[in-house]
């Protein structure tokens, strides 16, 4: 009998089926093959085929805009949003519209073409959430700016146009629907029980142990209850933490060994499949608070949504998080 | 300059990006091609193939699960949801759970294996709203059930696994989220304003333009202002109307015309893309009321979603919806 379960932080419910269930390994499809060649942008030595540099890390001594570095932040070629301008906020009878006022930026995690952020060294991994980090807390002095979106796609399949191992950050003058739904209700539950539904459900599934899928000293990765998707993963702070860039400074190397952990799990146990992962936080200016619990969402790109999942916020999952997560687990 | 705008009843945020903007015609990807061959089991003379009819039209006079018809509906051989026992609602600490009780039903539109609903008779579509209604009817009966999802997959990127033309329906026990929340906020603009805040739109629209791509006498095919994907497509009874099921039966004829020469547009425009539908319709034991506003959104599948859109409910359109209204009125 397929199940239906409730996410309790956004209330939305999806099918766990059963009957049409597949084993992890019905879904291994492309592998993401690194091929290398032609001229990469984010290579060493093209410094020149991106904008101007914001940040790098490991330069000794290296000018900007050269190699010598061993990561790099640049805007990002094709920005979804402009970076200049006022928001110019107006209504138009019944809609809403502003400028599209925001930053995109490209964090090019290594300088190696053929890493990931499974097979990198830890130490860059980190390097990476410092970047994140330093990124987040500089936009934030732009008054214009209430959400900084960061996330990476992995893998052709997850909408990657370029290889070579990179994140992405979107700087917004709102916030995104989905977050905003998630910080209100995690409001409303502490409001009502005085602790963050985060840290309950962390509780929980240590005591359960059967959707959990690895835990070091400050983070644990998840099968959440109700996922949407197959093998979909949440990475949270096992301490309440409401914003990724407030996060104690010993953290990012136990974080970064979560993430590069985890991720050579889901290569082994699914042959190096395309994944997304985005940062969910605080909005800006309710950066500290007891109620929003900051985590990252890992989401591999496995089968194909149809129609009905847009429409309707509905989902249904061929594959328990129980299974996923075992599978996981067993993995490498 | 990219535009933020909101859609008004979802609250929705959604980047048009003109920087990075497409033309029309840069979408034309694969176009959905009917090969035919091999033992459909929606083909006549298959019947045995699928699970035991649950309505059929046209038969004159032949038998149950005999060729004869022009319009078959049967249970998904592979459904999602099992027909059978109760809800058993129950809570698992922090978390809700209930059987995954439902119907999950296939409505082949047409006997005619090459037809699709662009390019047979408006009669044949006509039947399948039809269909639609004679189900959702029966459906209600099923005190289990709180709404009746109709939707379509066409084409493979749009997640169709069988290319003869069908819709699907999958009766639910509870509300889905996204139809929950737009049928709340559609409320909530009723209590303040005592007006449908969709009959507004639809005003709106009508003295704008830009985005109107059709009209009939009963029905409006237009470009939503705040479309998450490049030619998201909104189509609506003019007049107030709370449920599909309920609507006048003159109308029929008239949505029928509307989807029709919509889809045949579709195709002569972006060369046959795939493309998911959904009607959105009233809860069960809510279908009369002044707020919600029945309708059907249609998602053609032209660009790859990327991560954060999953992540965040926020979404990038490279295509203005002006753009793409004007492109479908000129198209056909």
């Amino acid at each position: 009998m397929p199940e239906l379960r409730r996410d309790p932080i956004t209330g939305r419910w999806v099918i766990i089926s059963t009957d049409r269930s597949k084993r992890p390994t019905d879904f291994v499809r492309e592998s993401v093959q690194i091929k290398g060649g032609g001229a990469c942008p984010f290579c060493p030595g093209n410094e020149a085929k991106t904008p101007p540099e914001i940040l790098a890390y490991g330069r000794n001594g290296s000018g900007r805009n050269t190699p010598g570095w061993s990561l790099r932040v640049v805007p990002n070629k094709f920005p979804a949003l402009g970076i200049e301008g006022g928001l110019d906020r107006e209504g138009e009878g019944l809609f809403d519209r502003m400028n599209g006022v925001g930053a995109h930026e490209v964090i090019i995690e290594s300088a190696d073409h053929f890493q990931t952020l499974a097979t990198m060294p830890s130490k860059s991994v980190e390097e990476t959430l410092w970047a994140y980090r330093d990124r987040v807390l500089d936009l934030k002095n732009d008054r214009r700016f209430r959400y900084v979106l960061l996330f990476k796609n992995h893998g052709e399949a997850a909408g990657a146009t370029l290889e070579h191992t990179h994140s992405q950050l979107i700087a917004l003058p709102i916030v995104p629907k989905r977050v905003r739904e998630e910080v209100d209700n995690s409001k409303r539950y502490y409001d009502e029980k005085e602790r963050c539904i985060f840290c309950d459900m962390i509780r929980q599934e240590m005591e359960t142990e059967s959707r959990v899928i690895q835990v070091n000293d400050h983070f644990i990765a998840l099968a959440p209850y109700a996922p949407r998707f197959p093998f979909e993963t949440w990475i949270l702070p096992r301490q309440h933490s409401s914003a990724f860039e407030n996060m104690p400074a010993p953290y990012y190397e136990n974080l970064a060994k979560v993430i590069g952990e985890f991720l050579t799990r889901l290569d082994g146990a699914l042959l190096r499949p395309s994944y997304n992962y985005v940062v969910h936080t605080s909005p800006i200016g309710e950066e500290i608070n007891d109620h929003y619990h900051w985590h990252i969402e890992v989401m591999p790109k496995l089968t194909k949504v149809a129609g009905f999942e847009w429409g309707t916020g509905f989902y249904i999952n061929p594959t328990p998080p129980e299974e996923s997560a075992r599978f996981l687990r067993e993995a490498k």
